[in-house]
């Protein structure tokens, strides 16, 4: 019986060895795994990047005229987005330490929060306000993601808040944000100008939307563990076909015609409003969620922008409450239907939070941002650039 | 004695727990180690969804005028395969259940081969057709792909066929239905209007054939096993190089210049008929493979499509016969020549297989497309989008 | 006693086996994960030709009329070097046998060596000698390659220059050999044709920086081992960041406004020069030496490029000495500061070796291809494709 005991000893030495070399890391072949594992990560954040400059950027060539502006304007937000992001989160201000590529993709997020807020009131600042309404939007995405994701004040228990591809955390609040913006800095003026686009602004503002939609389910993978992203993907697939058709359907019905504005843009609905729930919900539901957003944002796009026009508010020159904002809100709040067991309160404030400290901090930068001056003339690449 | 059998219980037990373990996949190493190769193929996923998109879409861009309506199509074209393959599968109906990023890619060439068909009738029909394409093509392709694959109908035992990245059951069968589809709708007031392109098209046309060109190592590697894939790639990267060099040397040869379109095209032509063989010939056959397909394809470009014009019928508006049908149909052939100890009868079968189904029911989409119309004017985005 | 002893030899031998099987990853987890971490260095061999063909390629689309020759040029180099490389390295010729992956890098990076130096020469060459010039390129490459890296002639040990991300070995090499080409070939009158751009020109070489940007991260990474990738992308976006911030201001303060031709070239200076030290310096100095890179590769395009042209030497079409040469050099040079226990003498010859092969072999190179002719218009599309 001492043999078997010591043994016994021996081999649960052994084990626990192997066992802590496993999960520490430190060497053994868990700790290349997870290596390996965010090396993956880092992937998914360079789909991501090329989603933010090349995605978005391109999506804001639509202009024509403006294209070469939007895309300088784009290269500086996400330049300033990134490291102001980075500079926070070393000070472990508003939210902990991470690893270096949980940290990168985080300051991602931010990113394509301020472009999406940058989208509201494209044409209409000078460059060195893009810059200025960078530095100041970090602060205020960074405050919401604290409150909503990471417990600040007490107010949501983290992992309470159902939101893994930022439906709320990144797209509502970067559009109500930048709504908050146009509306407390834009002149009366400014609101006459009508947009023009031309036949290759299009078809850039397609590739814009094409490399969206093909990284989308890269961006709401982007932190979900290796074993869950199978069926995130497939979802984030099946939501972006779904609004797609849709956005074709509505916009018939709608327009009588296929607005090229409306499949750039609100064939992404479904990427937005499956955000929140990409990794709880089977693929059948996912389906629909893509076919009910697509179809509340072409609505938004046609029916809503036009309303708002009659008010002689031209506010949001992308239209970004339509593809971002809308959809945004739609896909947080339908979790709360969608996913079992979701906690509703938590997922109630952290909606009216993220509604709140955006279109409030919205309009306080959009006040300090008119004080920088404001553009006489909107959508002209000639004004700030040095062109042939 | 029987402590020591005990013992060797004992350990057994623990060794086949983790055998166990590392089998099933259900934790331990090989769980995480089998996640991560499946996010590994949804990487390549979403490079087959690059090509799908930007590629396929913008490569079609260069008939100008009719961009922006290419670019929709393609759209609708993918957000209408993708989910039709997805509902298949789930239903088991020809062929069965495959782990999640298995159907997304299997979905992804499906649409892969949807597109090459449309492009043959690109500009000839309108955009409700092509959402009816899509539908009535992916049963049609997946019966296809059953037989040859999945031992539909006993005809060839599953795994006899010799095509990794889909020559025959993508390309070729892709290319042959188009044909199909554009000889069966096509009037002729249609055939005699010309296709012309601009310096903007053109460079949108080639960026479609750098996406595609880039991809591609993925394209033929996504179902591949980890092990084989530096090889395979690396096959796929040499006969895109050899047929972009021949293609360049046999379009001057042919034309006394370099034809922008038979680079943007039959550049990619060693990537079409590597796809049979790439993961089982060495670096120089792979090679040659891309030599003798790209100078294939420029001579169906320069000679063979001139020598339908001939016969009044330019029913193959992107030339898909040239890049994806002969050079497709070659890629199956030379692995019987190219592969030791291939089933040169299942070869032939296959082939034959798909050339039958492809055409004839091509032939009978076509007739179907039909009854909901033709379009009046081909090549023009105002027809059916609302622009500028 | 006798019976543990057995049992331990059992227990001994069983984890020796494990053990063998992990180590030598010939069936096991270890075979598996380090298959898993050959085709994650395949996907940023991808992500390397996504930068050599959409990257390099569109960025030369700047020259308006002559777009369509630059993409048919980038298609043509990539595919006479990457084969080149190969053969050179399957001979074993100038340094010895690597892994399929690796070597497909090390080839990649040979090709956007050769397209850094074709950008001196762009539109002054005809395609024929663009292919020529690929052909001579690679093996002058492979040689100063051999001695910075391999220790050809002994004259640098193995692994102590410190260059990972190819700052000196990839982007001066091929700014100097471009320069050395172009002062060897280029004709009087042709130093007097003024390059032109316009707006589509610029929003394509826009996308071109935008994927350079994007993809340089994995281009510095390639070859970096699993555990220190995370630490080091982060570096490259920082400098990256850091030089796009920088060259907005030092574009505005030179310029008066905002040169696009800046941002689309000095904003990547970052990703040139963090290369020698992007996995050996923390955050903030990757920073800093983006924004060293960025304002130092503005300053050359605004004022050195102008002090050139007052000599009517208007050799450097793309401006790859300002991209790539002198922040590639101040790449290489800062590493003796910014990495501790460096060797700086290694370093010095390093940078010595390659300014001097470099510029002598462009020299030559440019009289050999000077005997394949001259074009006599430069710029122009239609001299050698068939356009419509």
């Amino acid at each position: 019986m001492r043999v078997m005991k010591r043994l016994f000893f021996v081999a649960i030495a052994l084990f626990a060895m192997t066992g802590a070399a496993l999960a520490t890391g430190t060497g053994g072949p868990a700790g290349e795994i997870s290596s390996l594992a965010e090396v993956q990560k880092y992937f998914r954040a360079i789909h991501v990047m090329a989603m933010l400059l090349v995605g978005f950027g391109f999506l804001m060539v639509f202009v024509k005229g403006y294209g070469r502006s939007a895309l300088v304007a784009t290269f500086l937000l996400v330049s300033v987005a990134i490291p102001a992001y980075f500079l926070k989160d070393t000070f472990g201000f508003l939210g902990g330490s991470r690893s270096e590529v949980d940290r990168l993709i985080l300051a991602e997020f931010a990113a394509a929060s301020l472009l999406i807020c940058a989208g509201a009131v494209l044409g209409r600042v000078k460059m060195h306000q893009y810059v200025l309404l960078g530095l100041l939007f970090v602060p205020c995405y960074a405050f919401n993601e604290w409150i909503l994701l990471d417990g600040g004040f007490g107010l949501i228990e983290p992992g309470r808040f159902v939101d893994t591809g930022g439906s709320v955390v990144i797209h509502a609040f970067g559009a109500l944000f930048g709504i908050g913006v146009a509306v407390s800095m834009t002149t009366r003026k400014e609101y006459e100008t009508p947009i023009e686009s031309d036949e290759t602004s299009d078809r850039f503002s397609l590739l814009g939307s094409m490399m969206l939609w093909v990284f989308w389910p890269s961006f709401c993978a982007a932190l979900v563990a290796p074993r869950e992203i199978p069926a995130t993907v497939v979802n984030v697939v099946l939501a972006l076909c779904g609004s797609t058709l849709a956005t074709y359907v509505a916009s018939l019905k709608l327009t009588g015609r296929i607005s090229v504005a409306d499949i750039a843009n609100a064939a992404l609905a479904g990427g937005v409003a499956i955000g929140s729930t990409c990794d709880k919900v089977p693929a059948s539901s996912a389906f629909a969620i893509g076919v009910l957003a697509g179809t509340l944002s072409t609505v938004g796009f046609e029916r809503i922008q036009g309303w708002f026009g009659k008010f002689g508010k031209k506010v949001d020159t992308c239209g970004v409450l339509q593809l971002h904002g809308l959809p945004g809100l739609f896909g947080g709040a339908i979790a709360m239907f969608a996913v079992q067991g979701i906690g509703r309160g938590a997922q109630i404030k952290g909606i009216l939070v993220t509604v709140a400290c955006s279109i409030l901090s919205g309009l306080v930068v959009g006040k300090i941002l008119s004080l920088a001056g404001r553009r006489a003339t909107p959508y002209d690449d000639a004004e700030e650039l040095l062109v042939d």
